[in-house]
């Protein structure tokens, strides 16, 4: 690890590429957020493939955050440490949630300046169905909504021999049409990709969330003083028969999109309620 | 604190109360949870009004979990403890998030044996517009509705001084009529009450979750050692004038009952998406 602590703020620099585009083409700022942590490979796929279409500032969490959620950190205080790779300065690794590396980015390092875009992963393992709810990385694209930024979260549909190639080829894709046409008020994208060399990927679906279901259990097992503790163990159970589904249409081979809104409200129930004895 | 290691199931009693209504009228079985942890006063209202109208099991987190969404323990075990309450049996603390305690209810505590409802809180504090989901308290009835188990999350609009005597009452009331009427597929509801006396709330607003916002600023401070730490500050800043919104319901005197869904598919816009140049 090579960690300094660092406070400076982020300034704005023009490239040396960008120079060459006279007359000043502005490039677009591009955040790049995970929750694997900023030491994980589709970390640094997504922010090399970003790098070539934009000016990159990356804020990670310092340690592995699967499963987060869009939990914050309340209770203690947050670090924002100066992160390299290959000798070289990489970006700010925050000692908490994907969400945490959002607000510190938007707040303390970028001071509320926003990028044109935000994108979070490479994840690895497919975020389809009700993980949407508990991946971090898409935490992190719905935190980057909420401030106003179009946010793409991203997500490779495997946990061993990952191959980020296509993935980061189709992401600069995808982002490109996103700083073109924009996204809709609270609307954000959530993309899984099949971890498949390009010619065998057949095709892009734009995809719901699906209703496909971890079916789970606790493993219970004694610790070394005969005590029980419990360990989590699910399957994801395909409950979709249409590639308009996430799960089902990663599982044939299509990369999949889907739009996702943060406004929970089931507004269609609402007059229903209104019915109920629910009077004071 | 009063915790003990405990693995046994929890096995339907028939109670003295229930012996009474002869011939044998069930009692709903509900699940009791929160994120302000076990020794929470709001669970303990909560709790007790639950008894009046069911057969309650709470599983509640050892710790405070504010603001832990919708976040689950994947890297390290969980432990059940059984915890008492003025020298009786309570309900389980689990040292994980409140999605860890629906989880740990539903798979190894009752054994996949639906409960007829899952209610949580009553929480320290509104959860409206997008704290909704930051919310461990809506996380956790959020996770309950995964299981197919009708849900109700319960929050009091305040930090402190809190009086949870209508919020509990309120409750109870609402808890009937969801076990009366059921709720539609992957829908659940959320209602935050006016910390108030009863003769103070104006009445009960059916809602959506409102657009206000937090303003966020990151707290720069020094450590003693002259290292500078970070910590999160934030006023929540009204930004919807109907009392059809949360938010401006709450403020104004009213309950809000808000339903919300898990499918976070934004349907509107996928035909639009399907225009994009979005090929592989």
């Amino acid at each position: 690890m090579n960690i300094s602590i660092n406070t400076t703020l982020v300034k704005r620099k023009t490239t040396a590429s960008s120079k060459k585009t006279a007359p000043e083409k502005k490039r677009p700022k591009i955040l790049v957020c995970n929750d694997d942590g900023i030491d994980a490979e589709g970390l640094d796929a997504l922010a090399k493939a970003m790098k070539k279409i934009g000016e990159v500032t990356v804020v990670a969490p310092l340690t592995h955050q699967s499963g987060m959620g869009h939990a914050m950190t309340l209770g203690k205080p947050l670090r924002i440490n100066k992160w390299h790779k290959y000798k070289k300065f990489f970006g700010y690794a925050v000692n908490g949630t994907p969400v945490d590396c959002v607000k510190t980015a938007m707040t303390q390092i970028l001071k509320h300046q926003k990028p044109d875009l935000m994108v979070s992963g490479i994840n690895y393992g497919s975020n389809t169905a009700i993980n949407v709810l508990y991946s971090g990385t898409i935490g992190a694209a719905i935190e980057a909504s909420f401030f106003g930024v179009p946010s793409i979260a991203f997500s490779l549909t495997t946990y061993e021999n990952a191959d980020f190639t296509y993935a980061a080829k189709f992401a600069q894709k995808l982002a490109r049409e996103v700083l073109k046409h924009g996204l809709p008020a609270e609307t954000l994208l959530t993309v899984n990709i099949p971890n498949l060399p390009e010619k065998e990927i057949k095709g892009v679906m734009i995809t719901s969330q699906g209703k496909s279901k971890w079916e789970e259990e606790m493993v219970e097992r004694n610790d070394t003083y005969g005590q029980p503790y419990y360990w989590l163990r699910g399957v994801m159970t395909l409950y979709d028969g249409s590639l308009e589904a996430d799960e089902y249409a990663i599982r044939h081979g299509y990369v999949s999109i889907t739009p996702i809104s943060y406004d929970l409200t089931n507004y269609r129930f609402m007059e229903t309620l209104r019915q109920w004895n629910v009077k004071k």
